[in-house]
């Protein structure tokens, strides 16, 4: 009798991996070629075995990524957030490659199209932005300036733009040198160059989850392994369960949204901010610290920053303009701490310079007066809203809906009942002409097949009811 | 008296193993946290010990993988340009790994100085772009589009641009189809993407030798290794070379610069091109074209572009308006062939969008026309400018000084006797004010120690001509 052929038998464990959940629905599989190396086995035998497995409907290739476990969700798995967090859960202390862009580029082109209603989008409502003053400084500048040379825009930034972050800083009571900071294309560059200058393609880099999906794509770009450490939707990151798992496997660094996290909403307390700077400092281990929102506080006072508390220079603090004055420059910056310098030098190899015209505008905007102003009606109207959406939802949504309590920020997330599957109701709510973001941009493991994020910075509206009761509409039909 | 302090003493013993042979050059030194374990002394002693070697020129930091013994070039090193290509020289077989741009950010910062003659400057002169009206467009639709939102911006771009770009090259003998192309911010970011979709950390590309840097930082960024090919000031990159190359060893990908190459500015001829393509096409090699100058020819005709070669999808096009419009907004874009989807993936991942206004700005310029005209005026005050330099350069510096021939652009590549350093000039010339681009930048490994550029996009003028007689004398003074 003929031997089970290898490759039936690498199809056959791979099988049980999966069905043992060892290998999550979702989660990418290894390549063809890192496979063969592990395995010591033939490529022609990993590719055979994954076309049986495919074929069986176990996985699924998707082009120029690789294979992936099919989405089909257990009955048994547990959605994380509003839980406490285990921290003797397995599936909690598995790195995972991360491959969640081309979604999140899908849902960002949807909301694209004229007319849909946004609720899926990230941004807030620009309607709230004082862009006609800042467009008028930059048409000013740009028509003035047209001889400026490129020379100007040489990393870090322009001298102007530095000194009024820095005063900005002061204002919210964090003293900053202007020297620390280097301007960016958006945060989304910050948040690539300081992740590049401290850890490596491999690397396993620890997230909040569920997380913001900026910091997914850092990821991904750079080749590097999630960890996805509990989170609390209150609290934040679970500093202990970091811990634990930072003792039993290398972490190269940890990226987090202590403030109005995106989309939890949550504020870290004071102390909890603290005691993850002295965990950092203990295992030398940078923080990449995302402040897109923090000044959209519904509080009385800005909150802190992990800056605040970094006596090492191991917090690398990311923040722009985009969430909070405008976002039609993209103008961000860093301020890496004793990371500055290879963050400067990764500035100028990524995009050479940042125009300068832009940052221009916004220092003289800021020098002008007027942005605590604007944001003080910004942060009233979100606060708003915030009561208004979450009213609703409760009360159009189906009962087992819960939905988060937000500090600031202008986005809600939401958990349906564990049957709706939050995909089929974004797709739904499309042909609806209707977007919410679903769960799954927000992990990179299918954690949040039942969760979708809802925006409210747009100004309450009939036609935002109407839509929001034909979600809640929908989500009851999916959860029948 | 005070004993040796503990950093130096390593420091001094580090340097002994160095200068008897025990460390190579190239060889790569413990790191700080293994030295610090295996020779027992503080992290703090080790990295002061290596900044005290690293300033002494002994060994060098190489980012995100350590510390090296430097590579110092020996007296039998040959230079590259000027010279028949010889297969057989071991130089060209080896890949190497780059760390040219903190030299790169320095020179361009010398340059940033008011008052300095840039000679050194990569970037045509300011003074000859159409600002004035691009920027009036620039002012007019910021201002007017004050509630434009980000989801504009997602890539691949601007429709109207997209259209705009695609009709230039079809007046240019290129069919291109506007959905093949992806704005970025300037060329710089276009290469860095196509790089980074074609080829992997570690991997071998080739290149032209000299080559432009901003090739070399491309590989730089992503960790890979320059293999330098040897390249004709007059034909290019040498196809033969490159493929007996190929047969010892894989090479991920080929970046070259085929019209008017910055340091040489040769056009490669129609048949070197085609011959380039088809060699890729046997090997299935991505090649990586950086087209930033090919509107700036001094012949009749636009030249052809490896595109024009490319039946395979195998040419990566890179190009931008920073060189023959306008640098003000970093408008750049690749045409990545058959790897547009994962390019166009990486542009969202890096700067997630490209700001709009500036891409209507310039499409608004190319729709009203005037582009050509614009041009046909550039290109004959380049051409006359050539001719100048050319002559001060023989006039002035001292016999043996060669240069080169360039056929489009706007720089000289200057061969000086052989025995200057140009940095020493370099660091000379700046003490005087005047600005040049040493030799240095333009390669992986120390080949053109007596070779600089010059910039010859400003106009001829007294002040020019006093500061290039200078140079030529401080030539003579390093050649004695």
């Amino acid at each position: 009798m003929a031997a089970t052929p290898l490759y039936k038998q690498f199809a056959d464990q791979l099988a049980a991996s999966i069905r043992e959940g060892v290998l999550l629905p979702g989660e990418r599989i290894a390549s063809v070629r890192i496979a063969s190396q592990q395995r010591k086995v033939s490529v022609t035998t990993v590719v055979r075995a994954y076309e049986l497995l495919e074929s069986r409907g176990i996985i699924e290739s998707h082009p120029q990524s690789g294979y992936f476990v099919r989405e089909q969700a257990p009955a048994s798995d547990k959605p994380a957030a509003k839980r406490s967090a285990r921290q003797d859960n397995p599936a909690y202390q598995r790195s995972t490659e991360v491959d969640v862009s081309r979604l999140v580029l899908a849902t960002l082109k949807t909301i694209q199209q004229d007319g849909t209603v946004p609720l899926g989008s990230p941004y807030p409502n620009p309607a709230l932005f004082p862009s006609q003053r800042v467009s008028q400084y930059a048409g000013k500048i740009m028509r003035d300036a047209s001889h400026s040379s490129v020379f100007d825009d040489l990393p870090p930034g322009h001298p102007d733009l530095l000194r009024q972050i820095a005063r900005r800083y002061l204002e919210n009571g964090l003293k900053v040198d202007p020297e620390e900071i280097v301007v960016t294309v958006g945060a989304t560059e910050a948040i690539n160059l300081c992740l590049q200058a401290v850890a490596r393609p491999g690397d396993t880099v620890a997230v909040e989850t569920p997380t913001f999906y900026a910091m997914l794509h850092a990821i991904e770009r750079l080749g590097m392994r999630a960890l996805e450490i509990p989170t609390d939707p209150q609290r934040g990151i679970d500093v202990d369960a970091l811990e634990q798992i930072m003792k039993t496997q290398p972490v190269a660094a940890c990226m987090v949204m202590p403030n109005f996290q995106n989309p939890l909403g949550f504020q870290m307390p004071d102390g909890e901010k603290e005691r993850l700077v002295r965990l950092a400092e203990r295992h030398q281990m940078p923080l990449i610290e995302n402040a897109v929102y923090s000044e959209l506080y519904y509080g009385n006072a800005h909150p802190s920053s992990l800056k605040n508390y970094d006596r090492e220079g191991l917090v690398l603090h990311c923040s722009s303009f985009s969430k909070s004055l405008t976002s039609a420059y993209r103008i961000g910056w860093a301020m890496p701490g004793r990371y500055r310098a290879q963050v400067e030098k990764l500035k100028f190899l990524n995009t050479l310079t940042t125009p300068t015209a832009p940052q221009r505008a916004i220092a003289e905007y800021l020098t002008q007066g007027g942005y605590e102003r604007h944001l003080r009606r910004v942060r009233r109207a979100f606060a708003q809203q915030r009561d208004l959406m979450r009213h609703f939802v409760l009360r159009f949504f189906p009962d087992g809906t819960q939905v988060s309590e937000p500090e600031g920020g202008y986005v809600l997330w939401v958990e349906l009942p564990s049957r709706v599957d939050a995909m089929e109701l974004y797709r739904r709510c499309l042909s609806l002409g209707i977007t919410v973001a679903p769960g799954r941009i927000f992990a990179a493991t299918n954690r949040y097949s039942h969760f979708i994020r809802l925006n409210y910075s747009y100004p309450w509206s009939r036609e935002m009811e109407q839509a929001l009761k034909l979600v809640g509409k929908l989500v009851l039909e999916l959860s029948a």
